[in-house]
């Protein structure tokens, strides 16, 4: 099953790529990596999950935050390339979790971006990880996720 | 116009590159891909913005400390290449804002970054980006700032 | 000496690599160049060193966790690469270090993860290098590190 196909099984339907927040592009491409500009959990240009974990949003709300900020990703990533069975691989991921300086399941958070990747490309979907705490992020984004691919 | 007309267009002179603050090196090539480490907004060898955006620093001052610590990187970068008009295409920056938890205009910031390399770069100059905010910089920096550039 | 000789001499003995904390993997290698998810001061499947620095962690003890996570690093990319000596070139470092919004010594905890790159591969060892003060790391977790190495 292809990448689109899997999109559509799952009942996901890319959005508009959101619009970059500030003077910079959605992704750059290098050789053959494909980097993706940070992205937050916008849906229909509103940010959808807002605050911070361990204290204003829960663990489950924050991995459909990861997951939202994936499938705006994929929009932006199919946007450049056509096509998202063009990804080789996904290589890496960071999870930039807005949080109290008390929470530590950044991982668990961050699993709903690394979930959707492996259920839409199976093994290429495998990437390395970062997941980290933050202060705060732009629009107070409860995550930002960034991504590096193969294309 | 090349790179180095562009800086001299606006009146940009780069300083010595500064010294690394630990044990590392400004930049690593490999293959294309030149990694500059994090800049942070050091003039003549002080910290010339310090403390926290949304509590200490204004966004005006932010996104000098931004464009300060890409004129280090750019700094940085040419002592490596021996001309800037070897960069091929500004590939990722990565805006790490020292602020308060309440503080939510980290995109604004980091532009102070982007539109400079716009400036001076033009098209090649539009990069992928991440902007976050964290509790706290080297030296208390107001802004730290890492790139890839391909070159 | 190679770098197997060299981790000998130190007295360093690797240990079995650490499971990733979600759901990803420890190494991707795209191209020539491999990267290593965030890394935590795990020994035998615990976090060692828990904490904020300047808080609860002294720096020395910072240092500790981040020559710690290097340490299980260099585990992941052995347990890939089969041989640590076909590593060409140490890239980038990114060290996330948990602290008070107070604290400004990022690069000398951060020193303990590069100094030991250095002791072990030399001139190769040198890499480009992020240090940012963060305000929660997975499991508490003092420091993590992230790398990017090219084989």
């Amino acid at each position: 099953m292809t990448a689109e196909d899997k999109l559509n099984s799952l009942g996901i339907t890319l959005p508009f790529p959101p619009a970059p927040a500030g003077s910079y592009v959605p992704v750059v491409i290098s050789q053959n990596l494909a980097f993706i500009a940070g992205q937050i959990p916008t849906e229909a240009g509103q940010v959808k999950f807002r605050g911070k974990l361990g204290k204003d949003v829960t663990v489950e709300d924050g991995q459909q935050a990861a997951r939202l900020c994936t499938i705006n990703a994929l929009a932006q990533l199919k946007s450049k390339l056509g096509d998202l069975d063009m990804v080789k691989r996904v290589v890496k991921v960071t999870g930039f979790v807005n949080c109290d300086p008390s929470f530590v399941d950044q991982p668990k958070v961050v699993n709903g971006a690394s979930d959707l990747l492996v259920q839409i490309f199976g093994e290429k979907g495998r990437h390395a990880r970062a997941a980290v705490g933050v202060s705060s992020l732009p629009l107070d984004s409860a995550v930002e996720v960034e991504f590096i691919v193969e294309v």
